[in-house]
């Protein structure tokens, strides 16, 4: 492995610790609150009443060696790396005989004991570098008896302490099954999950974001800034950019924080407000009509991946269509054949929704769909079919001027990158926060590191119990007990902030150019925060 | 306008000069030898036998004042701010009574006498940024006699010394013919041409390499590597990436140097071994499968955007299909019909490559044309393209591991970016030099720095006559006088390296992450020139 300058030069980087963090061995947890939802108690009888718990200095103590396994799950989120270099500093600080086990590409890892012992040497090339290479990653969840009972088999033949899941909210959700089998099963092996995702969509009073997010909002605002001040000196394409993040719109309204772009979609809202993609539509062709007569043939909208789910007509759609193209009739017709044919599969508002799109993207859903027969949502060009939209209401309206729409989708590239100093910070310190856990016991929490807005430093640890998160959901036509996604809170600080600004915006152009993430100088270049989190209340 | 804090630090960024060029007032030019091609002499009678210019050390001299007018031309590339603030800075140091006029939106701005006083205040806002949005940009060519009338009267009414052309290779042939014209009308005008363009293509002895190059391969690496490392954590996509570069395969050699991905197409191979679209397809699909063997179901593509024209038999579906599409009888055709008869129209060879294009790219082609009708080959998707032609390829092979392409395409990203520092240093010492030859009193020149491979202090500088750089070649239809296309050369050394690696980046992952791009620090880090630069003989 021939490192980059870059990798070379991070690996020397000095990360800062919460003062909290400093001394492991004078780190103790004080006891708050409890408080699970009645309707999650019955699944999770042994992890009842667990407290909050909140790290605080005491008296010198002794640690012993752990071996603790530790696993990447879902997708990259910038930072992983040291989550797993801060556990394996702490653990060795906490006592010299400790081990750390990686298993590898995901939880399958654990159920097929597939893992790496993790050592000094090797760490150092990931450290503060990005990706999840290290050990992979994987989507299995284990929820089988069968893999339930063979990861129960692992983590007891190789003696190991304690498992820490670095993971999303299904990840999470699945630490917390897993916390409970082995409680069930009189095994003592705990297990602590670390609150990763760039979607930024598991949040709450002790999780003021979630990791990858600042990393993946940064690279995107770098190439939006640039595209935008492109757009300023060529002043002949509006750009449709599409940003990854799921249901939720957090990542699209952080880069609308940094970039003030002329428009931002944010699924949440249009949900709420229950607008149609023509009104969606209409509303573009209104700002390109405006910016127009002000001489401005150019422009620059995103638009969050969650888009498409939150049109209710769409989604109304989606549900018919799954059902129907689940249908064994259906499954012997050509792609095409199932287009034309549409007119006897569907009716009313949903045959109507299908004849509105333009035809790629009415193949695109048809034929694109996942192992289970679903209509793969997130792969639909959202950008694209909005273009075409905008394009049919600008000719409808007899719209003279110039329209030179350019597609953009963002998000592979925001995922594995270096991470931010901020995330880089923060994920080695969710890393010694995981092994204070650890040290202090416990099984069943999330590792969190709180009022991230303050100098790291003054930042605070919490044990948060996974139950307190968790509630009832309908998954697949079964209620199943799951952390509930974030989604962006339209009464929230953030929003407000946006939603104050952007009719100045859709016209000024008041475009900010982030430019490259920087890492080394200036502290006001190389050490911000999320912007949602610094307009965080809390 | 506020500032973002990269902005701001920006600014203040102390930029290196060339030894030569930190007196200016001690500065001449000492004559080289002259060469045209005799069969351009004719059309430059005013011009002939101008010699190559060297900037030398001399005995203080004293300088006058002048008003410079100077314009960006064509595409936008990082660094053009910093060559009209090195002019500005330049002119000022020579003679505080200097003046310095930016024309507006492009040449354009020159025939309609559009223009804007550069101040120092103003320009600080621009050292070190990005974007042409100072005073824009645009595609004119200044070509017919009224428009050439038009801007003889401008720089005439405004006593204009010079005019400075920052522009590619038809800004800078634009340039000569300006040169001439002015000459010819006895104006004393100079013209001075300044080397830009992402694309790499205008390179000569003493064009090591074009500003913003620079910039667009550092941005576009950035997130080819940062994809790299998501593939090479969650195994499980092939990315096929293609890039901006129009028909020279520069960009692409260059990032493939700096992240070595998997595959790298170099249109300028393809177009010398002939190969046709199946047997590049067929080429992937055995990297497919020769990985999929190994276990790696991911990997990472480049595309140059001129893949597609470097296929002879697109080029010659191309030129029969333009004359088609020009036809009135088959304007008045709606374009699915015009897919639908195209056996009626094309014939032989021609159908069967229409006929093996997807059906998207099809319709792409007949329906997406410029304003004179012709087909807009870089917007055709290529990187889609290959994806449908290895998709089939690897069905009929009965191909049964993975294959999960995601495309991509990276162009407006690395354009109007923060200039690395290279292009920073490199346009500002273009400034410099083009301010001195206009104190030499030339014209038709094109200002060059040179050894960039140096530390910036050792760098040459040298006027170039733009009629050395000229040669007739066809263009719609007639002899024109132009600058030639630098393309990728396959016996040079910065492909050979790549050459000499590529089978091992095939198979192994030596996937580099250069991250992005560093302004603060260490030189190695900020301080690199591109790859193919440093390889370069000379």
């Amino acid at each position: 492995m021939v490192l980059s300058p870059l990798l070379k030069a991070r690996q020397k980087y000095p990360l800062r610790l919460p003062q909290i963090l400093q001394e492991l061995d004078s780190l103790m947890f004080s006891k708050g609150l409890s408080k699970e939802k009645p309707e999650i108690q019955a699944l999770f009888p042994h992890m009842l009443g667990y407290p909050l718990l909140k790290g605080e200095k005491t008296a010198r103590r002794k640690s012993h060696p752990f071996t603790v396994g530790v696993v990447l799950s879902g997708g990259q989120a910038a930072g992983g790396h040291n989550v797993i270099v801060g556990l394996f500093d702490a653990l060795k600080q906490m006592h010299a005989g400790s081990a750390l086990l990686g298993f590898l590409n995901g939880p399958s890892g654990i159920v097929e004991g597939k893992f790496k012992h993790l050592e000094q040497k090797e760490l150092e090339n990931f450290r503060n570098a990005g990706g999840f290479d290290l050990i992979g990653s994987g989507r299995t969840k284990i929820e089988t008896p069968e893999q339930l009972q063979k990861s129960l088999e692992v983590v007891k033949s190789h003696k190991i302490d304690a498992l820490v899941v670095i993971g999303g909210d299904d990840s999470n959700t699945n630490a917390a099954l897993l916390a409970e089998y082995f409680l069930k099963n009189g095994c003592k092996t705990q297990v602590i999950g670390v609150p990763k995702t760039i979607d930024g969509d598991l949040q709450n009073n002790f999780v003021d974001i979630s990791f990858g997010f600042d990393t993946a909002c940064k690279t995107y605002s770098e190439m939006i800034g640039n595209i935008a001040r492109d757009a300023l000196s060529a002043k002949k394409y509006t750009h449709f950019i599409k940003l990854m993040g799921r249901s939720a719109s957090h990542i699209a309204l952080e880069c609308a924080l940094q970039t003030q772009p002329n428009l931002t979609l944010i699924a949440e809202e249009i949900a709420q407000e229950k607008k149609s993609l023509q009104q969606i539509g209409e509303e573009i062709a209104d700002l390109i009509i405006k910016r127009a007569e002000m001489g401005k043939n150019y422009g620059i909208i995103l638009i969050p991946e969650g888009l498409i789910e939150a049109v209710e007509e769409m989604n109304s759609l989606f549900s018919e269509l799954n059902t129907l193209l689940a249908s064994e009739e259906i499954q012997e017709i050509d792609v095409k054949e199932i287009r034309w044919k549409m007119q006897n599969f569907l009716q009313g508002p949903s045959l109507k929704t299908f004849t509105f799109l333009p035809e790629e993207i009415q193949l695109q859903i048809i034929s694109d769909r996942d192992p289970h027969g679903n209509i793969q949502v997130a792969h639909i060009d959202t950008e694209k079919l909005l273009i075409e939209i905008v394009s049919k209401i600008l000719k409808q309206r007899d719209f003279q001027g110039k329209f030179s729409p350019v597609s953009h989708f963002f998000g592979y590239e925001g995922r594995a990158g270096f991470p931010s100093n901020f995330d880089a910070t923060y994920c080695y310190a969710l890393g010694f926060t995981a092994a204070a856990l650890i040290q202090e016991g416990v099984t069943g929490y999330m590792a969190c590191v709180t009022h991230l807005k303050k100098q790291p430093e003054d930042w605070d640890v919490y044990g948060l119990p996974l139950l307190s998160l968790m509630h009832l959901e309908m998954r697949k036509g079964k209620q199943k007990p799951v952390i509930a996604k974030a989604l962006v809170d339209l009464k929230g600080k953030p929003f407000q902030f946006f939603n104050n600004h952007r009719e100045e915006w859709m016209v000024k152009d008041d475009y900010q150019f982030p430019g490259p993430m920087q890492f080394f100088g200036e502290e006001s270049l190389t050490n911000s925060v999320p912007r949602i989190v610094s307009l965080q209340a809390h």
